[in-house]
């Protein structure tokens, strides 16, 4: 008996294949992986398996993968989904490595498909087979020359190898960034459809790759994420490995529908909290996917950049501007070249002049100006990007026109170039990419990968925090699920968040005659308090501006009339009392257990203009006091408090620091949570929460 | 003597050129047009002019123009800047009908530079000589051979004709989308470079090209408009004549700036007013180059649309999800096939669900299906728009998967299609640009056009209003150029723009002390009245709710003495004052004359979040009710007031009308003003102007 293969070499680099349900029609899908395989110079055995045929294209055929006889490193099923189940016994039985199931109607198609899933999965692991799909379109090993696939991008005659990789959970995807890779001269190391990721996902594909020497950046096409920690773990070693990870995530225009249905700490859809985890975890995510195919240059070798800086030097005024164009809204600032910049190029006789937009005019575009400017420009510590627009001379002299970008990048790879062309000009591209510069066919992905570099941070820290004891314990004793407002308020503080002094009187009308009432500081505001009411206003529950204990007794006894006839059958704990304070501004806290990513803050200015313009801030939690000065720093509501147009500022470190207390929810047992509002005083003189709403985490009806 | 030729025979097919400045010297750009001229096939005479060479390639060259003996039809000067005003009066005693000026130097370098064009211009007129340019790139005729450029694409060996026509303010922008095109399969009629416009500019050479019978559709690519009232001219002939004029505006970047500077009427940048001009003219707008080349034949043979639905059929999931999130955040409903449409299929055996994504998947490929499907979902009139999004088979069977769309489009003209193809393709591309459907290289472009399809309007037809001569009245009768709220609500008031009544008690403490002033409802507000002061509230000149006729006095007395010590050289008409009065929503309007495109009324919700957020509508004045309500539906800040989550809905419709009134500015000498705000009751109830500014259109000091 041979080795058994590690589950990546099974994977990848296969010593034979069983094409499960393979048909010798040159028609039929189930052919193609034979022909491809075939076409693409796999070196290994295959072994076509058809209970109805004794040979497939000529090449002996088997009723079993058991009938083989010899050892069978991966197995791909194409058969339907009855037949499944089956097969999968067959390759377990036969001491398979692994099995890529290109069959559908499994966990895609519904609850029934769900269970017949688990039972393949179930099966499987009994059998000590590894699992890709189902509903997988199958894997691409191309410098291996491994083409395992019914993807019809293999019916090229040639495919280029290259050091990239691609983990796809859409199958047709993969052919399409192939095929325009291709076109662009960028090559491919492994391309994995993970279809249903039943078994193997992203995650555990991933590491494979960070481990693979064959792959220098990873791609990723993602419409979910179903293995959040073992994503992070796997990005950050991959960041710590110096390879690139780069994410496309379709659903962007979910993100509206569910901000539409927003209520209580669901602020965002998942679509936003998809993109905090990512972002967290060290990811660049890319909203174009010819981005996706160009950005990888401005992230390897890099560090995450401090500043959104970038400067411009064109031959083209028209190209710069496009790009300039396309740059607009994402916040990022075009500087003019340095002073010394201009002087050393001076005393080169190359006058340029001092604005955003540094134009060399045809007379530049010999390749000594050029390079000379660029490298000037390139040396400038107040920028952290250049971008450098070639026109005509990329498409008719691709030497002339690249040679000095390429030659500049060489010299000083520590500031980052991207390159936009704006003629057809498909040989510069494939030059500056085999130099490793990033090179953009569109002033919309160029300027798209520039925000994703922008974006892009170093994978967050994990923040070795302890349980916070007290609020956990504040949070245990309360009865129920949902907390009133004195409890969640409560838990708030214990967490270190400023919450506005309370004074609680019992909902009791004679006791309320009965009382003093003088030792309070008036104004007050009194609110009911009862875990089963979320909107005060509406039941009358809520008078503001009681001038003195008489006026606070009356809205009292109005409050709790109200209140019986609107909501007879509310539990009430009582009426909230709390001093009128007044700031210069507010927000809205949120918090919810996302499905997929897990605990997320979520800030926002409040009110419905928040979720007309969405203007929200998204972080996974728990987070620091850093992470939350750029949660604030992001919403643009907020820019009054900052000191827009001399407007007074707000203590936005204070509002950072509440923010950060917040997101110890994510230490305890609670599902969602509110705060709204955070009111915002001036500078200096700290934020105060003045409404809570708290779930915790329990079996409870929907 | 041969027959004067026209400008456009004389521009686009001349019988004869003269190049005046022209090279021998290869490597010179000054040698380019005369080498592209004959790579391309020129038919008529060239007639190199240098005054130090006898010949140029092997062709007498002639001293100056005049010398040359014969007539010249078009001249092309490649001059230093300083010799161009010579060789325009050589053209002119030479007889020449049109000369393109490629020197610079000229407006687009400076005062002295517009003067200089200014002496050429006036110099071209007395001798009858048509100018393009200076700076310009030249001009190029495909079809008749005629490639009058130094454009470096002309160095291609052949140039594919075909029945577009360009007119571009950035010379080296044709290079590119030349280029682009050409590798598309996508042909062009006339390029021309305008330049800096000094004579031909972009409404004479489009006038031109609406009666070419070479060119269907006109693309503008635009930094600034120069004639407005000549392009809307123009553009309105090309729309009769059913020929699309399909533009780029370089500069949305500016729009941002603009804004931040923003003040009383000028809450818009020019770039906005310039959309808003396009959008009124008929002119299509694309934001991508790509979308500029592929848009046309979802125009061409079309009509504006109603609605902005589309619906979506695919062969691959992902593909089609790509597209549906760019279309993200343009307000375009995906809306699911018909019922008709499923049952009508039903009957062929073909099973379609009823998503807003119809995925046939790669089963349904074969053409039969696709075609079928296609067909029956552009008969459902409850979808303005379809996009097709085709997988593999459009980069390995162009013919399988173009030839069904290209079938249902010939078959139903009627409804636009957009095809959207996920690989490398462009086989396909091109043959579904030769069958005249829209085809898209991005989903960025897919979703751009359709964007710009959605919002694509006949040209407005020009409002025949009568001069408000009551209005104008008041308007001549107030002194100087600032008018003081009262002056300038009477005005609007006068155009039938609801003010809210008021007093006015005079600027003095004796007679306010005698003053009985119970004559008013109370509760009031008390404004300074001056034409002197903008921002009243900075010194102290409003006090609001006063609640009797004391309250009234002690106010006004404190206003005269706050406005006496913060600005004592103010002239003072008095004190406003008004009922206090409430709504449920405010806006702003706002009012200016724009340098380039003229009158422009703007709308937002006003204060500092519309400038943070940009969230304005702008649009051409005068306008009428039915633009006004387009205005109020495109901002996103009135979404509360359209009932927006359940809230009481505001009177619109009231806004409306008083929106299309206060455009009626744009009829009298008014160069900027300003309503802030607009209140706007709950639905039935009006609005009310509550301050007004406005400055009329006489010389002043800045």
């Amino acid at each position: 008996m041979s080795t058994l293969p590690s589950v990546a070499d099974a994977l990848f680099r296969p010593r034979s294949i069983a094409l499960v349900g393979a048909s010798g029609d040159q028609n039929k899908h189930a052919s193609l992986p034979h022909q491809y395989l075939r076409r693409h110079g796999y070196g290994g055995e295959i072994f076509p398996i058809n209970a109805n045929r004794d040979s497939v294209f000529g090449e002996k055929a088997f009723k079993s993968v058991c009938l083989v006889g010899k050892p069978v490193d991966h197995a791909f099923i194409m058969l339907p989904t009855d037949s499944v189940r089956d097969a999968v016994s067959d390759c377990c039985r036969a001491g398979v490595r692994c099995a890529t199931i290109l069959s559908n109607g499994f966990a895609e198609s519904g609850e029934s498909g769900r269970l017949r899933q688990e039972e393949l999965v179930d099966l499987a692991r009994e059998g000590g087979l590894r699992l890709l799909g189902p509903n997988s379109l199958g894997i691409i090993n191309l410098p291996d020359r491994v083409a395992l696939s019914a993807n019809e991008i293999l019916s090229l005659p040639e495919l280029r190898p290259g050091r990239t990789s691609l983990i796809s959970q859409s199958g047709s995807l993969i052919g399409a960034l192939l095929s325009r890779g291709q076109a662009r001269g960028l090559g491919f190391a492994k391309m994995i459809s993970v279809g249903n990721e039943a078994d193997l996902g992203v995650s555990e594909m991933g590491e494979m790759l960070v481990d693979d020497p064959g792959t220098d950046a990873i791609f990723l096409f993602l419409e979910t994420i179903r293995d959040a920690d073992g994503i992070a773990a796997m990005t950050r070693r991959a960041f710590a490995a110096g390879k690139p990870v780069i994410a496309f995530r379709v659903g962007r225009s979910d993100v509206g529908e569910q901000l539409a249905a927003s209520h209580t700490g669901a602020l965002v859809g998942s679509g936003a909290a998809m993109d905090a985890f990512l972002r967290d975890i060290g990811v660049v995510r890319v909203e174009t996917i010819d981005a996706l195919l160009e950005v990888a240059p401005l992230i390897k070798g890099h560090r995450p950049p401090t500043g959104r800086r970038v400067s411009v030097v064109s031959t083209t005024g028209g190209g710069g501007a496009l790009v300039i164009d396309a740059l607009a809204g994402h916040d990022i600032e075009v500087v003019p070249p340095s002073e010394t910049a201009m002087t050393n190029l001076a005393a080169q006789g190359i006058t340029i002049s001092r604005t955003p937009l540094v134009d060399l005019t045809l007379a530049g575009t010999n390749p000594k100006t050029y390079g000379a400017v660029l490298r000037e420009m390139m040396r400038s510590p107040d920028c952290d990007l250049i971008v450098s627009i070639v026109g005509s001379s990329s498409q008719f002299r691709p030497d002339r026109a690249v040679l000095p970008i390429a030659a500049a990048v060489e010299q000083n790879s520590a500031m980052p170039v991207a390159v936009f062309l704006t003629p057809h000009a498909e040989t510069s591209l494939s030059l500056l990419s085999e130099a490793n510069v990033a090179a953009f066919r569109t002033p919309e992905s160029c300027a798209d990968a520039m925000r994703a570099f922008f974006d892009w941070r170093a994978p967050r820290p994990v923040l070795d925090l302890e349980t916070p004891h007290a609020a956990a314990a504040l949070l245990a004793a309360a009865p129920g699920s949902s907390l009133d407002a004195r409890a969640a308020g409560a838990v708030f503080e214990s967490l270190g968040v400023p919450v506005v002094p309370e004074t609680v009187l019992p909902a009791d009308t004679d006791a309320i005659r009965a009382m003093p009432l003088d030792t309070l500081t008036y104004p007050v505001v009194a609110k009911i308090l009862s875990a089963d009411i979320a909107h005060k206003t509406e039941v009358g529950g809520v008078v503001v501006g009681c001038k003195d204990p008489d006026a606070l007794r009356a809205a009292a006894l109005r409050i709790l009339e109200s209140v019986a006839r609107a909501r007879p059958e509310a539990r009430l704990a009582g009426i909230q009392v709390q001093p009128m304070v007044r700031g210069i501004g507010e927000v809205l806290l949120g918090y919810r257990r996302d499905r997929s990513v897990g605990p997320v803050v979520t800030l926002g200015v409040g009110g419905v203009l928040t979720e007309i313009y969405r203007d929200v801030a998204v972080r996974l939690a728990p987070l620091d006091v850093a992470g939350a000065r750029e949660m604030i720093a992001e919403v643009r509501g907020l820019a009054p408090l900052r000191g827009y147009r001399g407007l007074p500022k707000g203590d936005l470190e204070a509002l950072a620091q509440a923010i950060a207390s917040f997101s110890h929810l994510a230490l305890l047992d609670v599902s969602e949570a509110e705060i709204n509002p955070v009111l915002i005083r001036a500078e200096g003189e700290g934020v105060v929460a003045l409404d809570a709403l708290l779930e915790r985490e329990v079996d409870h009806a929907v």
